[in-house]
């Protein structure tokens, strides 16, 4: 329904330049894009023309006619996330780097992520390439996308057929667990996920799949009363910490399934007058860039060189013109600051 | 250079799918869009047809003869950052929202922004619209984009005859200041941008004004050793708190100009047992939705409201097809928290 500024006149094109000018389209285009065997004066006469009739070429125009729109798509759940956010910033530096548009689609709920993936949408026409971070398209989808050669890769969830960038997130959850473990904890709250969860995430699951095998092995089990959920935001972190604490017998460590959701468990402790690392041992998962600020313990992934190696593993595949179906696991490792620390004797989480 | 998976084999036209169906061009064109007035028969067999030869639409040629690209263009110095990234998530939310693709446009560099701004770009020709985030044209630059009719509006860097959203920079030093000196304080040291300013930002210079200000109402000036550059990341702020507290006389109250300076200040003071909130006063600007998990006191300013308001200007004035030049003053505000507190009279910066 909307129409740009100016587009009630009819934009010149290169041909009503070339008539004006008395030259050859083939000239008027070597001419504007500096390109040599045109004549000085013949390039300043265009050039001249050109200005005049506010001439533009049209870029998209030519690379469409040739098959091809040099840009590439980031597909995210929402942009209005730190995770996401890096992911993006990551991508889009490659994308730059190679000289390649960089799109930004954010599909929030189910029905956006159908009408993305049905076979006639917008989108994919206006691109060479997608990434998706953390969208699974499902198994139709995905072979919709495969036939139509649609070049694809993926962070997080992975897609068969496409490259993958990932973490390993079972391993991710039996880190974290591990080092509570080790340092004594036996009574472990968890933070994790949404209680629904209309985008199906595999993250929270496959982490909650990691603290109940490293709990096990110790034969140990999650009790209900320990898990609470967390939504990934801070806010959602800090109920998630108030419910914890204020359980039967609170735990005397927590994991939290990310770094913000641990942020907001830290401003309920402080609340509280509970000490984070004597009271009570706190990890999260990211290594958000402020973990440093509040000396979190962490499980560290490299989120935007996650988003970095996708956009080179698609953009590898475009220019080779070949499929790639690496599976990258991408590498995490343990942080420990002084939010954890040894269970104590009197080491409970009611404030002194 | 690249070329796009399965660019290979010729795409087919709708012309190739009309050929094949046997029916008009405008046909499978309503067949396919959906559109009455095609007989239940014939849009079944275009269809098949169209799946069969495995055809796409190409809705950005379409969009492209009918002179417009349904995109907006957001550009940004940078995506690897706090302020910007979140510009841009409002901004998108508000793109998607009225249905526009959303492409991103990364200028690092003065180069870049050259390029970018040259009259013969490759951008501008995919977009119907740019929002420059804190992203200033020259006055040559600013007069092409204009006389080409192409829609714009700014966050932060006001640029003349374009709307824009910014908050009143000066107003945001003078706030912080006037907040130091009521408390008492009368040594202020101040966290500021970088030494070398490549992009020219406005913001610190600004800022830097009201600080003057606000000092020399009071009858006080800023001594160049209560200065130190911070360069708007969380590293450069803890190695500017470091110098101001190695001087001679370490003021009793810092200014950052951003919360991500100011979580570095943090960090030094911490790591050297500062008190901040006691034995020395911290300030930022922006409200990071960390700065409540570290209770710091902060001029607010709604970042990403400010990027949405962006591209609703941008939006709206596309769709009227008018020129809108407002210059919307964003709000601002005071939020005290733990980390300012009045000048003590044993208030020095010297651990105890």
């Amino acid at each position: 329904m909307e129409s740009p500024l100016g587009s009630s006149t009819r934009r010149p094109t290169i041909e009503d330049v070339a008539l004006a000018a008395g030259v050859s389209v083939a000239t008027v285009s070597r001419a504007l894009r500096g390109l040599p065997n045109v004549a000085v004066s013949t390039r300043s006469r265009v050039r001249d023309t050109a200005a005049a009739m506010r001439y533009r070429p049209n870029p998209a125009a030519s690379r469409l006619a040739a098959g091809r729109s040099r840009t590439v798509t980031v597909v995210v759940p929402t942009l209005n996330s730190w995770y996401f956010s890096t992911v993006v910033a990551g991508a889009e530096a490659v994308c730059a780097e190679s000289d390649y548009d960089f799109l930004v689609v954010g599909l929030g709920s189910a029905d956006e992520r159908a009408r993305f993936f049905a076979p006639l949408n917008q989108v994919e026409h206006r691109t060479d390439g997608l990434i998706l971070v953390e969208v699974r398209p499902d198994g139709a989808q995905a072979a919709s996308l495969r036939s139509r050669g649609i070049a694809i890769s993926t962070v997080g969830a992975r897609v068969e057929g496409f490259p993958s960038v990932r973490v390993d997130d079972v391993e991710v959850g039996r880190i974290a667990i591990e080092h509570l473990l080790d340092l004594g904890h036996d009574r472990v709250g968890v933070i994790g996920g949404m209680p629904e969860d209309p985008m199906n995430f595999d993250v929270p699951k496959l982490r909650r799949q990691g603290v109940l095998d490293a709990l096990a092995e110790r034969g140990l089990a999650l009790s209900d009363d320990l898990v609470a959920a967390g939504n990934f935001s801070i806010d959602g972190g800090a109920e998630a910490m108030s419910l914890l604490l204020d359980c039967g017998r609170p735990p005397t460590a927590v994991f939290a399934f990310s770094d913000e959701m641990a942020f907001g468990a830290l401003m309920t402790a402080a609340a509280r007058g509970v000490r984070v690392g004597r009271d009570i041992s706190l990890i999260g998962v990211d290594d958000h860039e402020f973990s440093r600020v509040v000396d979190l313990t962490t499980v560290r992934q490299r989120v935007a060189w996650n988003g970095a190696a996708a956009a080179r593993a698609l953009i590898s595949m475009m220019s080779e013109q070949r499929i790639d179906t690496f599976d990258q696991i991408a590498p995490i490792e343990l942080v420990v600051r002084s939010t954890t620390g040894h269970l104590r004797s009197e080491g409970t989480a009611t404030a002194p």
